[in-house]
């Protein structure tokens, strides 16, 4: 069961793949998880992929088809026919087919619909396809199992034994009244223990969390992971049970989430991971780097404005550095405590007027022992008492104005409904470097030069 | 059953707890899951909240306990005798009640053990505070349901009902051989839908797949979330069941994982969230801004080597923001690119050789592209050729080596079981902006000056 990754098997199955070792390949494929064989497919190009990928049976296929890499899926999905799509899906849960009929272009989503055998599945994707992909009801799959609050023990474990054939993991059974309505749940646990003649509402818990469909994906993260569910059922204005979200489905949005905070903080503007081509990564990091040469020009139109001056007092050009990595430093800190709480919920009670009331106490702290530091240093290199006045009063500017920046600039993307994490890394920084290189120079200047 | 957290209830609440109105604070309690009147209490100073959680009944008052923000349940601890700890852990399930101890000081530990009525629960203790904290053994819990292979359905089921009465949810039946050992697991679902006569070894599965209890804490995530499990049976050497990890633990270590790099990479060094004190915020942010002004000095004293050069050519100290600028940037994407992958266990099957040298290529096609702008920008500025030529190679050098250099140490790190994520932020700037400006100034120096 226990499956590693290695060159030598990798290198194997190429060769088997080359020369048609048909028994070779079924038997390294056999017993392996779905999700196993799509790694080792992402470690292939396509056209040696998609003659493993033909080893498999109809429904293991359709499993790694759900777990691909998007990139490779979309080489799969653009070489089959609107036939060929169709017959995976009717093996997938109701979720991941709606997942990959929306990743396909317009004109093929129609023909791969019409193509579906199962009918019940077509109408769950044509019903998913309607929700907006970051909402609950873009999370949610269609298959879960329900009983009627008046059924006895007796006949709902014989319309759950029907309804199980389609439910891969069972982990709550939703309890509906005549209407449809969802008023609770009931544990396998319960009905287990419980004799054949007990009815359902002698049984069922009331107490069941739900979301509505047109919930955000990230506030549904945020009440599964608080409450510790395995699954979220969703439900309609009428409290009429659609779907239900799993955990497993919850923890990808939260890593996706998680790492597009990364990437963001880090100056990366696309999804790319180390194994991607050189031009994905050059592509992916070249917005944030001409954003920084943009800031890096700027800042130097500041200092070619005092450029006379510097040439008298070189020393001036020396701190330069010190006011740039304070600057970054203070406003990328900032912004990220705010972006880490706004992406969990945990920003509290406070008012923004006390978030940048502590924000200024912060950066008066911080900004003193630097200080004091970097006096020392310029009384004991250069012996200027100007100089070091100079160089306190330009840090403490720089720490109070980055600390406050970087506070508020995610609260107002946030209050606009643009991602806040666009607040951190090469944007602030920036925007820091320009205005900390000003503030240094003006204070210079009026004190200094 | 819908809960929001609002200023009003919080000061409704706190003049209720002032003024002892036992209803006011009952009702208000009354129905409310844990997590969220953990959330209430992490509200209220220390004094206040305690007398709120006065009027919890005993097993209410242990879930809270479990749900407090870290720093508030310490408080709580310090103020309950070894016997009310005790009491409340007799309620919780064992991994909670083992990271409430272990976060207890050493002399406290062995009271509260003692002081334990339930056997059972005192002897999980003790065996799970034997594991390492970020381990598979350290994240597991003893509740858990098993069953004999040679079991009848009928005998499962009746020993599976007194089994349950401490297992909150079960996710899975664990189906042991005679010798204890794991060999595979039985739905809730089959076992619903078998005969009373049936042997468990007709109906089991036998792919399961389990951790040994050493695995650390990072494989056991990525192992959950690779295979979408939401339980996973943690085994000895010899495959005797030792424990099970729940999902929702497991997304907790997700969480911290994520939230830990992202600080990292933005320069805060412990875990703060924005409503912690000043005190508090101003420290998890002071370690790396001392970095950062070492570096900024350590830079100044690049600078001041070429003071009387840079008397003579002020242009020069110009362009200093923007080397400083790409060296951060190009830095903290290629680390953080790295710090990804291991963090995810994406690095593929290239070799370090591979990677580094796709690195080489990725800095010098944006290296190429952020040059010719900066050279019609300083053509267009300045015209003059030589300082066009000079920032040209400058950029260039400080491209591949900040790139190179941001592959390499987290790589490093990460070998020599160091946290690569301390490769991000501060730390790989502070090293790009020294390394930078030498360059830049050698550079200049040789054909410039």
């Amino acid at each position: 069961m226990k499956f590693e990754l290695t060159k030598e098997f990798i290198s194997d199955l190429s060769d088997a793949a080359a020369s048609g070792n048909n028994t070779f390949i079924s038997n390294s494929l056999l017993d392996l998880h779905p999700a196993d064989i799509a790694e080792i497919l992402d470690e292939f190009d396509f056209e040696e992929a998609k003659i493993i990928y033909g080893y498999l049976d109809e429904e293991m296929a359709s499993d790694v088809l759900t777990e691909l890499d998007e990139d490779t899926r979309e080489e799969f999905l653009a070489s089959f026919s609107a036939k060929e799509i169709a017959e995976s899906l009717d093996n997938m849960d109701s979720d991941d087919a709606t997942d990959v009929i929306q990743d396909l272009p317009e004109h093929r989503k129609e023909r791969v619909i019409s193509e579906l055998e199962d009918e019940e599945q077509a109408s769950d994707i044509v019903d998913l396809l309607t929700y907006e992909e970051n909402t609950a009801g873009g999370l949610m799959a269609k298959e879960f199992i329900t009983v009627n609050e008046n059924w006895t023990v007796e006949h709902a474990i014989l319309e759950m034994r029907k309804q199980a054939e389609d439910v891969e993991q069972v982990y709550t059974i939703y309890v509906l009244s005549d209407k449809n309505v969802l008023i609770g749940t009931l544990s396998l646990k319960s009905i287990l223990f419980a004799e054949d003649k007990t009815l359902i509402n002698m049984l069922y818990s009331g107490e069941v969390r739900s979301v509505k469909a047109s919930v955000e994906s990230e506030e549904v993260v945020a009440i599964m992971d608080k409450y510790d569910l395995v699954a979220l059922p969703v439900v309609n204005d009428e409290d009429v049970l659609l779907g239900r979200i799993t955990i497993d489905d919850v923890v990808d949005v939260m890593r996706e989430e998680a790492e597009k905070d990364y990437q963001m903080a880090s100056g990366i503007s696309e999804k790319v991971e180390s194994s991607d081509s050189v031009w994905m990564l050059s592509r992916a990091r070249l917005p944030w780097l001409l954003i920084g040469l943009l800031g890096g020009l700027l800042g130097a139109q500041v200092i070619t404005g005092f450029e006379e001056k510097l040439g008298q007092f070189p020393v001036v050009a020396s701190f330069i550095p010190v006011i740039l990595a304070m600057g970054g430093n203070v406003g990328v800190q900032s912004s990220a405590i705010i972006v880490q709480a706004l992406a969990q919920n945990t920003l509290g009670l406070e008012t923004t007027g006390i978030k940048l009331l502590k924000e200024l106490v912060v950066a008066i702290i911080n900004g003193l022992i630097c200080s004091l530091l970097l006096v020392a240093y310029t009384l004991l290199m250069h012996q200027d008492i100007m100089l070091a006045v100079t160089m306190t009063l330009s840090l403490m500017s720089v720490f109070v104005y980055a600390g406050l920046f970087g506070t508020i600039v995610p609260l107002v993307l946030n209050k606009y409904k643009i991602d806040p994490a666009l607040a951190t890394g090469p944007f602030i920084t920036t925007a820091n470097d320009v205005f900390g290189l000003l503030l240094y120079f003006l204070i210079g200047w009026s004190l200094y030069f």
